[in-house]
């Protein structure tokens, strides 16, 4: 179990890998952003990006859950009050593994609650090349071994 | 069609609402962000929040899901490079009709790619006393009338 107290500045956590398909592309961008680029292989040709590409909330939420299954699910995580930056660097296209990495940027225990400590996170997914394609910054809150 | 230059400062768009069950929340959350607040009813009651809520990616995706609906599928849309800020203000609980509503704050033309406008909005996910759940702030790329 991870508590607050072991989120210390600096240190990272792999959180291994994701890979969507075209199907799970679209199948995600039919219900939630059905944007012509996300939803539609032809029409996608004539868009910016010359092809289909992931919603970016579909990306988020893919890191998510690696997230959740390599950190927060074994830890006093009590949830997020929100990011500072959410970064849509890069087009995330079908059938590549991206990775996913979690970094302490800072951490802070509640002195009005001092059962609750703030960590405040960098995530990253990672391109096969080591170009970051989405990166967000922002607090969740833990309980302390207290 | 709108185009960028149908995105003038203050306008605003009404997007209508959305309302989740508990089944909705749960269906997301197992694929997506399986912490026990939001995927489990029994566990949640011992958490911090004391019942079911959203995962906030969900109430993101939903909202995305009614703007495009309602503005960005019937424009010269060409996606995000990120949001400068993603508030989880308040938790999105079963049941609750909660309104989005778009508003653009700044708008400008690409100097170096004068087809291409940026557009930024401000998104707020309402509850119906008026409180607002989730907010936030980025730009948009549309195209220009040109």
């Amino acid at each position: 179990m991870l508590y607050f107290e072991d989120f210390t500045v600096g240190r990272s956590f792999d959180c291994g890998t994701f890979r969507l398909s075209e199907d799970d592309i679209v199948e995600f961008a039919q219900k939630y952003d059905p944007q012509r680029f996300h939803t539609d292989r032809e029409a996608a040709k004539h868009t910016l990006y010359g092809k289909l590409i992931a919603s970016g909330w579909h990306t988020a939420s893919m890191a998510m859950r690696l997230i959740v299954d390599a950190v927060f699910g074994q830890s006093t995580s009590m949830g997020s009050p929100g990011l500072t930056e959410l970064g849509w660097k890069k087009p995330v296209l079908p059938d590549v593994d991206m990775r996913v990495v979690i970094t302490v940027e800072e951490a802070r225990q509640s002195k009005s609650k001092p059962e609750i400590g703030f960590v405040l996170f960098r995530c990253e997914v990672i391109e096969p090349n080591g170009d970051v394609a989405l990166n967000w910054r922002g607090n969740v809150m833990f309980g302390t071994r207290g």
